[in-house]
């Protein structure tokens, strides 16, 4: 599948912010003013580009997203603010656009002041090189730490007419909701209203990016952005619906497929963790077990050494603060029941429990035994490579 | 200082619980009932002897203590229950105790049944073993993954008589307020009134196991138990004042020892780290930032490989729910300032700073510039070696 959308256009470039000389600056532009949505990070310390974002987003359109890789500019304090502005304004002197429709975006290093004018120089060279095909260069330039480019696109017809979506996303560290140490740009043709787009984009955020954990530090710049710029030529979409379903649903797979790339890409990580909780009596109580889970450093060393240490899933539960009835619990790795009644399973078999956390892809399933709701959320194992990598980050 | 405490006796021995034939059962035994007061953990998930403990040490008399390392008897059902009913109930038959007035505690793997055999036969040899020299043993005897074991002590005068506190804990892993996987004994030859006790206890279990963490994980099993037999002769100290804070501040040195000994002895740790939030305008905010710091793995990395990145520590700040105003913080790493007014410090210097994470204790200090109460917590660096240990800790 083509990785492009109508409207669109891209392009990354060096600026010389990364010492490896890779891209790191990432220019997308949109024909015509786009609706936008975004959600923010929750770390009451947001970096510079998250307040000026937050600010320019406001009215619900965004014609250019500039973001760079390599500095995060959060810890900058009033300079590294007008150091976000200033490079809102230098894609303002390059497209016709508006430095107030431009969403900036900064990941990478905390504290170290923006080069501002390496930025500068570097959005000249962008815009000179915007093209329809250039998302997947994007990608590549807002890339940290992240071992691939994340990107994914569905395909829906609205009206009769062909709609695409297509987003990339970055980050493998600090990663955990609400959201992750990533940023997530999702881009579509698709006419719809601020509200209507707002209400999909909330859904899907809680979906995917909200359900993934893979060290449960919540970084300073995490940005997720759709714009939707309605250049399919549907019937705007304007109230829940048809149309309003068959939108959120394809929207929702472009999100939980970079929210998972990203936890495969988890820092060190050599699995994929999925972590379901059922039985519950509401959604909220199902999550939180499974959010439990997946954060116990406990549990996900085991995972990574094939260790079928159940009693680490059920002490991350106890560790939990909902509320259960022990002698109902079962749970299951993979397809194989380790615990039963809060016990461990009388055909409890060592070697083909180890055998069921032995793949690149590990299923942990808890029955809470009391309702009928659930919840799934993803993680990584942990191994030596996350220490290695998060040790001499900056050095 | 000799490490034993008037009338109480102590012993280990090897029942066969561990492969390694190390000791894994210890009992502590008072010559006369002891006023006992007792904390466990907040795991909704508790342990059998934990939830056999609680009953038993409601009435405030404990007369001995059976402690049992390399099986946690959790997640065990009804008959892990029993199998901590009958080792009470072997102390009873070898000792002149009643069943109701033995304290039980173990800990281990979870989810495997507890060897009540061996158990019984080890009580029985125990029992023989026992002698005023044999707390050491005792300490060693409740070790897992420790590589030390951890014990302090402390003397004073109270109205002219020489008292004694001793204690002895367990710990590396799994260790996070409230408690930790941990076991903590604290033995006094002090008469005091059971309310008093409890009330030292409370005040010392926060300032001490609830200030520390290794891995944020809270075990099922974690109990702080204070026995004091009043065979030191003293008027008993049954209300506050004097001769109280005398008992209360020899009690926190001998905890706040033992909390810092677990700490160092850290799963994996290379590195001891103090971390103190000051300038809160109450205490509760000072230690819910300094405990966000302390369990950030990306800080905990960052000490390990010496990485000068205070902008983890001032994202965890962040991450902590606390409200603070940015632009007033200062960090210091040792002695060194390396933020002040949220951004870093025009001083700042690579190498010192670097330097100032250089050495086996590290201190971090933020100072929020808000008021005057602080806090103090203890934690470890995180490391390839905390990896190693928890993959594959049955296998």
């Amino acid at each position: 599948m083509s990785f492009s959308v109508k409207g669109f256009k891209a392009a990354s470039v060096s600026c010389g912010i990364k010492k490896s000389g890779r891209p790191d600056l990432s220019l997308i532009y949109s024909e015509v003013p786009a609706v936008a949505s975004a959600a923010f990070t929750k770390n009451a310390l947001k970096a510079a580009p998250v307040l000026l974002s937050m600010k320019n987003s406001k009215n619900g359109r965004i014609s250019a997203v500039i973001a760079n890789s390599g500095n995060a500019n959060a810890a900058t304090g009033k300079e590294g603010y007008k150091n976000a502005e200033k490079t809102a304004s230098a894609v303002a002197a390059e497209l016709p656009v508006r430095a107030g429709d431009v969403f900036v975006c900064s990941t990478g290093v905390i504290g170290v002041k923006l080069p501002v004018a390496k930025i500068i120089s570097g959005v000249k060279n962008a815009a000179l090189l915007l093209r329809p095909e250039g998302l997947d260069d994007a990608a590549r330039g807002i890339m940290t730490t992240d071992t691939f480019a994340k990107t994914a696109s569905a395909e829906l017809k609205l009206g009769g007419r062909k709609c695409r979506i297509s987003g990339m996303a970055k980050g493998s560290g600090m990663i955990h909701p609400d959201l992750a140490t990533m940023l997530c740009f999702v881009l579509t043709d698709v006419s719809v209203s601020k509200r209507m787009l707002d209400s999909a984009l909330s859904v899907c955020v809680k979906e995917s990016f909200n359900s993934i954990t893979v060290d449960g530090d919540t970084s300073t710049n995490d940005t997720v952005l759709c714009l939707a710029n309605g250049m399919a030529g549907n019937r705007p979409v304007k109230s829940p619906g048809r149309e309003y379903k068959a939108f959120l649903k394809a929207l929702s797979s472009v999100m939980i497929s970079l929210a998972k790339q990203i936890v495969k890409d988890g820092e060190g990580a050599s699995k994929f963790v999925e972590i379901e909780v059922k039985g519950a009596g509401d959604e909220k109580t199902a999550r939180a077990a499974a959010m439990a889970i997946a954060k116990s450093s406990l549990v996900k060393t085991a995972v990574y050494g094939g260790d079928p240490n159940w009693g680490r899933v059920l002490s991350a539960v106890g560790n939990s603060g909902i509320l259960f009835r022990e002698e109902k619990i079962k749970i299951f790795f993979g397809g194989l029941k380790v615990v039963s009644g809060g016990i461990e399973h009388s055909g409890f078999n060592e070697k083909k429990a180890h055998l069921a956390l032995a793949g690149k892809e590990v299923r942990i399933t808890v029955d809470l035994g009391s309702g009928k709701k659930s919840a799934k959320v993803w993680t990584c194992d942990l191994t030596e490579g996350y220490i290695k990598i998060n040790a001499h980050y900056r050095t």
